[in-house]
């Protein structure tokens, strides 16, 4: 087959590399300053798509107005993007956005969301959950063995970063909604706490790490922690933490966005490869 | 509160207990060949529930005809059990069945099924791996430390068994049918089968434990199994293992069923007490 | 190579199997209530020994004054044993004891003790860990997951079976008299207590498992268990808790022996067989 | 009690914090760049250590001729710090060294070195393990979890570090040179290979860490690895890898020594501070 891979970050670029070990095809573009892997770019965003029956575009794949590519200088709109492609080729994508959507539709190239699928979601999940438990041990004074921690929060990054702290030693409590929440926590060795009965319990840990897209770690609860407790916060935006009320409480808070392409970006190149790989079995 | 707690195995009896521990008015009726505990049952059906705002049954409710009483003598209908009862009066039970639900409609007695309390069949679903550990450990010539077992259907049950053999050092796959949850057995370190690529695959296990309540080790797979693989069906009816083929084949086949109330009664009465305090601080 | 296989319990029957599989020349005695096996027994000992380089004995090879054989009806001293060998003949045994010792090297045989060697106290003390975990499973009213369970001692079985625990979800509590135990205890996520600073903290555990072979748990401290805190004994002879005071308190003890040969004969006799080849190739 | 704390790292910086919280009085010296902690340190040697029953030193001791103070502009000899000592005071250091033993005892103080006691240490190898667990996340493009990790050696540290990357879903083969030591690797979920038999197995690992501290990891060794992997050496000096070969050879190497103090001084302070109450305890 033959792909075009646009953009991204390093899972990425770990893609490209993936798709041509198994033998296919790969033209890259908009991601000349990866380095290390040969330049073998094409030229143009034009000569990069032609002939190409697959689109690769990252997760998100705009950033804005432009193609989402942090490892490019290049600036490339909705537009621009879908001017370069001809009826017929398909566009794989992470969360495309109402634009992209709109320009590719108007083109009549199908545009297909890749970051819906549950077994990239998965393992996206699991290296996120890695790159959290690589913070908290480099940020910790203290050992993650034998430390109180607080993963408020129970899907799927809640669920995995807990189990990866458990192991590692740690005291994990873990907040959840629904009662069949609190007691699968119970259930896995956790230590569980109604979301909604968090005020009054914050202290005693040593860090506390939110996974809830919504805020919930206000001023008011990060006015609970214990001095020296790290606050980390692995939910997209809007992100639960109120950072500037850490700011102004003296709480160190940090806010960990696209951990698996930095952390783990061959892994996470690979998980993309085979949810590629599935759509397109399953569109045939 | 005022209890009536009916019918029923150890758990049961615990359940009883533990309400009467926690400072309410318990009457027990149809398990008085319990032992143990003190013969406190009172002397009638309508004795017991009498005066009682709760009466508790089973899970199941019913076996057959009659109410569920495996410590008694005493045969109960639902309609025997509906003519006690006084409209007001809340029984919670589980899956009980059309004729209970229906003889109760027509008194006037509502009935809700705590059986299907997610916090409830969470920790059920616990004892239950917990409870298939013990089968497998004593029925297995060699030790799971090193073993390759297999358990197919990726549930509750399925999780927390594969968690807990794997963490006693077995080599243990997994199989499901949707990509997401076939990328959440890889990332919880064990080995994923898709259910539909089984056949062919059989071979090389001590043990393959049945979580799937539908027919799927038939006669073909469960040819494939190695002489001396032990084979546990843990579905309730109708059961996921062709126990005829089985016999013929010389293959061991074990059906274990209400594994909560028998490994582990205590652990088991507790979750239904909780689910039981849930539904009626719910109801309030 | 030629052996012949005397006495034992189901392990020493794996263990002649095993050796056979692997190509070698094996035959049997004094074991021949161990059915499902081919009764390949030799006829009589001399038959059975006659022409093998290497006799395997069981542990303890002794009973008494004669051949440990709990599968047979033969009773054979250990001059019968020794009589029957010529010199030039290997015995390899477990914990022969100085009358066998002493009859062996009369007659210009060596004899080897395997059980002395690390390989196979490790293997046993895995297989006797599971075999504790599935006492507690089976006896224990809770599950293991959530359960407080004290472990006295932390040699080889110790740390492996509050591993075990631990990695089931239980709260495990260590008893070392050593710092350094004691802080490896707490590394490996597990709560230490001094052996000296036992007394006044045995309650609320729901089982107490000993591997400490001397007298640990006497009346005083088996005074202070909950009711219905269940005492396994793991130790060898003469054990470490104080049977009779348990009876009387109404403390229920197990004292488990041999779990090995009992809960996992087929990896207990590879074990067997393993240490057995080194031995031979360190001779060679 | 009076105490005396000077030079070392951040671990040092953190003991003489937890000395004061539990109510000692403490000087500290050498250690004026910690930053952070109010600048309590005392004007001078002589000052410092005047009065203090205990005079604390890091480990190791001694840098070359001067007392270890990464922290501090002080440049201080054995000589200079004997001087400033009077018979009566006792020296606590980790790794004395010949030059310092010499000179304190020439002054009549007794010196004793708490590196040696097993509770530090095994403490210390948890911290080094997590250490080490932190440079793989950060280093390695692929997730832990499903990568395959060779650990040398099975001391407390590849014994502690083998265990936590097992936890976090890797693959862990493990080389010791005792059969008793390969037995509990197999019994722990990992794959043993003798320490004389790695020759020829070093492909497949996407990273090698060395805790043996002696030249194991040799050209040869290093020649097998597959491209990308990396190799990661805890072993204190020489060292185990050959880091002249490793460059020429283009494989990635990290040698990393005083993890404990780096990634959790406080977890490490502690450490020190229970050895020296148990020491002091020992002595009286």
């Amino acid at each position: 087959m033959r792909f075009a891979v646009l953009g991204g970050d390093m899972r990425q670029v770990e893609l490209a590399r993936l798709l041509e070990r198994d033998g296919h095809q790969v033209r890259r573009f908009a991601m000349e300053e990866a380095g290390g892997t040969p330049a073998r770019c094409a030229g143009g965003l034009e000569e990069a798509v032609s002939g190409a029956e697959t689109v690769i575009l990252p997760v998100p794949a705009m950033r804005g107005e432009y193609l989402n590519a942090p490892l490019s200088r290049e600036r490339i709109t909705a537009d621009e993007l879908a001017g370069a492609l001809v009826p017929g080729q398909a566009v794989l994508c992470g969360m495309p956005g109402e634009a992209l959507s709109a320009a590719l539709a108007r083109r009549g190239v199908t545009c297909t969301d890749y970051f819906v699928r549950e077994e990239l979601t998965v393992k996206n999940a699991a290296a996120t959950a890695e790159g959290a438990v690589e913070i908290l041990l480099r940020e910790m004074p203290v050992t993650l063995q034998g430390a109180r921690v607080l993963v408020t929060g129970f899907g799927r990054i809640g669920k995995l970063l807990s189990l990866k702290l458990r192991a590692l030693g740690a005291h994990v409590t873990c907040s959840a909604r629904k009662p069949g929440d609190l007691a699968l926590i119970e259930c896995l060795g956790l230590t569980p706490v109604p979301t909604g009965e968090l005020r009054g319990r914050l202290s005693g840990f040593s860090a506390v790490v939110n996974t809830v897209p919504a805020l919930l770690l206000d001023r008011e609860l990060l006015g609970e922690l214990d001095e020296g407790c790290l606050c980390l916060d692995l939910a997209s935006k809007p992100g639960g933490v109120d950072m500037e009320a850490a700011r102004e409480l003296g709480v160190r808070a940090i806010w960990a966005l696209g951990l698996p392409g930095r952390v783990a970006p061959v892994t996470a190149g690979e998980a993309v490869r085979d949810a590629v790989y599935n759509i397109i079995n399953e569109s045939v």
